[in-house]
């Protein structure tokens, strides 16, 4: 692992509890060393990755961003992303669904007012390690809450839905009538419908499949916030959703990109033949190898330390007191040039580590175009010249950007 | 298919027979759409294409280059590579194997000075439709021809051997000795096993899995050259193989990423849901995806121009009755460039036709990501960075390409 | 001149008379090796190039593309454009206003009805060596005719008119009350005046500065048409000038880029010094060296062709008898096509070409860095993005460019 | 300068002395703020800013890395290249200057061995605000030591040494029989001459040009170290000359784009026109103008995280007591993945400006051109495709570099 290591960026110098935090972090590389072993089957069979995410759960690693009082590991936000990218050096999809389940699970901690029934959230999270999904994606509306007796019921369906299969509780946003709930629910009550229908050519374990709801019961108590308006704006802490996933983003691809060179560096080191006219002995001498390697390598680290620093401004950010909409936007165009950036180079670098590997690289047991196929598929997630634009208007027009679940 | 049509690169304007071309490049263009609507499932299979291999012999389309006097097309290189390319843009591998059976067909006919030879192979192949192969690999050698009775045996492995089950008749070059010999001979004697172990990533419908023979009979009759010691230099015609089957590549990858833009062009236009901050009614009018399609196109009519007058400098080369080692590689040169820059582009275009489709053209029923996995696979088949090196060797030093099977 | 010469795209193999021909692409090959040994000090300077121009009269290439019946030399569109590209090799300013002119000069012949007046301005044209320049720029409004006694009286302003002191005749549109005139003036008339204002950062020989109308006489004899109202679309025949400038731009740009490569190639393996870890003896036997001269010449290559065949079918459009809108809009797309691919390729590789020359090719007597300011300075002309707007507009929805000066 | 601002990249959160620290930064911005309105005229005329280095030396800024104790400003290397790169953003040559003098000034302090020799040095420098040069560049060897007396005169020629006519004090290199000597004396002695021979592209106020020395009297007291032999390895704390310089490098190209991004968001504000065809009102609302200027934003923010973040690890190996040849390495490869990086992204945006300015913005008056020109001439410092081997030498053979005042 020695590839690995050598790409690890350097953790921030922060003062934080010793122990438990580098336990966290090496059962992370640990882990991650793991799924890389196992990365071209777990990719071809691209089936929910149940055992790995049991896995996550005796790790402690799903409560890394819990306060230590409630047995989590403190950490912040940071390292939270750090932690996502180390796992998704080992395999993408583990990386995105740790990254998720952290905003999906913090959601409740810092976005509701309702600091006991946060409290309450987060304690049941961490002493039964529960996995947090979601399912409000905005392109793909139709949830509706009905009342029925003292409660309501939850009809409709949503395209995708990541870890839907994996999910022990979800956030969900759902009309009713013409305002908008919000709210926590385990998935284990009756008419709770994930479909087996995820296969996209990457982010296979991702199990991203549709998920229906048929009469889910949903009581008052379960709202994290009373229903709203569609058109009355958000208060400012619930909407650092947003950042935060977009920088969950940026750090599983990156540790995408990250695994690619590192399996490339092992590949050249042990399996590719010198070139016939190159002159050299061993491969891992040739003039335009290295440089390639190298090339890629400063790519990555500029778009790794980026990812760090607009990942330090978002959490500075989300715990100052009375965060303002503007503080929000910069930090937020932080998080949004860290995914610009990462995006071009985890497509780059994935795409080119053929050049140094060589021919034979193209073999399919070794599927190495996963690592490719996994950022191309997430990246377009929304599109990444209308996120550009949205940097260029806070440069050119002072603009922050219009809050939405992809801004 | 309009997409695919707007693409077609306008035929350069030769004097050849009228009905007979048209009729050739007309059935292409038919087989490409057909190829084109089935080309998920074909790459899904990864089977070597027997019906389509038939279906080629049956259009004539493998005799193209055959005179017509013998009953061939009468067509020269420039439509030979455009053919290929057009079979591209519906599969990739499948314009691979009319390309290399133009190459492995043609050879005996330029090559060898028994014109006799020649002749007979030349009118078996058209009246037959025999489908030509090769094994010829310098990177693997390991063939040798061993003297029983009064002919040889040939033993030996081939570890990558495009259209191994496909070939009727294949050249051969194997050790003999201390020298090397070249013979033509059919695949259905005894001997010749052809494996099933062609699985990668890309160009799966090649059929390029290993080839091996056992006491393989081969007779003196079946040699197209007298044996020559290895460090001999060859006389120049023979030597076209390699910019010409370079050509065929560069071909091909176009073809394959005209055919990604055109499937990308009609997604784009059927399907894709404009963004939400787009301000658009279609997908179709959304600023970024008609800039980049545009891009797409000029780099790819770029590149298409560049092959097809690199074609033309081959050709014209290939005729001259005394070619010089310096013309040749002159021409060579030109067909070089072009692989170059069929590489760059073809990768780029296959890749970054997603940014313009969005995200649900993942979906693995699509098997978009084919495209680019088809040109990345073959684009390794020799380093680009070594060839972009001999064009500076050209330019610099006006030093012509050491002659090999990869220059 | 061993660098340029390798650069030089192989002409068409289209039969023209022969003699001719061939003398002027000489006498245009000896003036662009004359004027890249000048380059540096002509840079420096700035001065409109009146005496390049004078050379350019006597060596009749300003009359090439005039029928030969009346003393010009007969050649075609294909022809005229790659003399713009030699031309650019040496200066390129000095290719620009050669292209230029050719458009200026054909406009009438091609677009004007009145074809006594035209053949009447050819005669004069190619008997005096008349240099044809242009105040027609649409982003630029504001000359005005106003009738006075029995003819008419031009007022206004030009902010940028390329070769306005060295032109002898000049195509003009201006406002009449409500409609647009065009006509064809000499100079020499009373009241143009062409101001000394041009000092931009490339193209410094273009004598791009403003002109100026005062009380200028035109008379009716001298319009090209019949004046129309704004929203009355153009036939389609004069509606070429756009396609043809636009394919001047990509052959300036590419002849600028062309001669950058041949003088960063005479430059390594004259001047510049083997890196120390490098373990070669010359820096022309430098493995990156070499890899960056061939990847530039590839790209070069492929823009070269495309130009080349862009320029074939904008010159079969127009000459064909009745051509039609879609028809001049579909040339117009393979022009544009060229334009944008031409945009990068020539900006890429003059900025680059110092990579290849090393550190002290910066120094400032050799005015290195005047081929990238001069594509860099004109690629500005209209965006590239629109332009590949429009090329995707035609790929994607079947729209051919709205006719302008720009499309 | 709201652009500016909205550039710069945030400090790092680190606890240092508060008032001077900040008064230091406002300097700086202030400072770089004047130079940036001056900038083409400082450009055109090319001279050596005696003035400007006059007012570094009044604000304190020579000194911000000397320690507080003896009046300087205490602060660190992560400060001093930021420092660098804040005066880059108003001049080029300006934050090269500045980012040198650190180096030089500095070496005495880190390298030597004899405290008593650097506090005395420091404190002079401090007290007198002294400008440190050097001459100690080893491709243009040619300086000599010879004993006279009891001293030794000095004599040779340097072709490049930057500041050459600002320098009060220079450290140099010089051969001494068969050893090498290193030492620190001042400009004012006899036999010290600077030529002005510095007209290159870019830069051009860096007065880099040649220096001779003609029986320059030096002693053994300037001594640095005793001599030592050539081939003899170096101890390692006197290495960290290089790494430092190549993160100078790197801090003011990226300061240069910085400035050229701020300048080009203010001009498209100011005065681009909206397109015709863009169907906006304001360039500034144009989707490709605000995409491109996202993109560059995203790139130049990545390119400084990375700059901080390697500042980071070569201040921390510096100060480490008995830092390894390892730890040399490590920091070393920090710092070259920046300097690779900011190389890419600062030429990149430099060059790409004009496309969202517009055409008019070429106008010689401006000198725009001048961003690129500047980040064109010092980036062929030392190949870059020479230090991405380095890169890959280390991703892929765990060599860290050799050690070079390259590496």
């Amino acid at each position: 692992m020695t590839a690995l290591h050598a790409l690890r960026t350097p953790e921030p110098a922060r003062s934080l509890p010793g122990l438990e935090r580098d336990q966290l972090f090496a059962r992370a590389e640990a882990i991650s060393a793991d799924l890389a072993k196992r990365g071209a089957e777990l990719d071809r069979d691209g089936q929910p990755p149940f055992s790995e995410i049991t896995e996550l759960k005796a790790s402690g690693l799903l409560n890394a961003l819990h306060p230590s009082e409630i047995g989590g590991g403190g950490l912040d936000w940071v390292d939270g992303l750090t932690l996502t990218r180390i796992l998704a050096r080992g395999e993408s999809s583990i990386g995105q669904l740790l990254g998720y389940h952290y905003v999906n699970s913090q959601y409740v901690v810092w976005a509701t007012e309702d600091r006991e029934k946060a409290h309450r959230l987060a304690q049941d999270t961490v002493s039964r390690s529960l996995y947090w999904g979601a399912a409000v994606n905005p392109r793909d509306p139709g949830l509706t809450l009905t009342p029925r007796g003292d409660h309501y019921v939850l009809n409709g369906r949503k395209t995708f839905s990541t870890a839907a299969r994996l999910s022990d509780w979800i956030n969900v946003s759902a009309a009713i009538g013409d305002k908008i709930a919000q709210f926590a629910v385990p998935t284990d009550r009756e008419g709770y419908i994930a479909h087996d229908d995820w296969d996209n050519i990457g982010q296979r374990l991702s199990d991203s499949g549709s998920v229906e709801f048929r009469d889910f019961p949903v009581s008052e108590s379960d709202f994290l916030f009373a229903p709203t308006a569609a058109d009355v704006p958000s208060p400012v802490k619930p909407t650092f959703n947003t950042p935060l996933i977009q920088l969950v983003f940026a750090n599983f691809y990156l540790g995408t990109a990250e695994g690619a060179l590192a399996t490339a560096i092992d590949y050249v080191r042990t399996t590719t033949r010198p070139w016939l006219t190159s002159g050299v002995e061993r491969a891992a001498e040739d003039p335009y190898i290295l440089e390639r390697i190298g090339e890629f390598r400063a790519s990555l680290r500029a778009a790794a330390a980026l990812a760090d620093q607009a990942a330090l401004g978002v959490q500075t950010a989300l715990v100052r007191p009375n965060v303002t909409a503007r503080e929000r936007g910069e930090a937020a165009i932080a998080a949004y040039e860290s995914k610009v950036n990462a995006t071009h180079v985890s497509l780059d670098v994935t795409a080119r580590i053929f050049e140094v590997m060589g021919a034979r690289a193209t073999a399919g047991r070794h599927r190495f175009d996963r690592y490719w196929r996994n950022v191309r598929t997430h990246t377009l997630h929304d599109p990444v010249f209308y996120k550009a634009r949205e940097l260029g208007d806070f440069a050119l027009n002072n603009r922050i950007p219009e809050v939405s679940l992809y801004s």
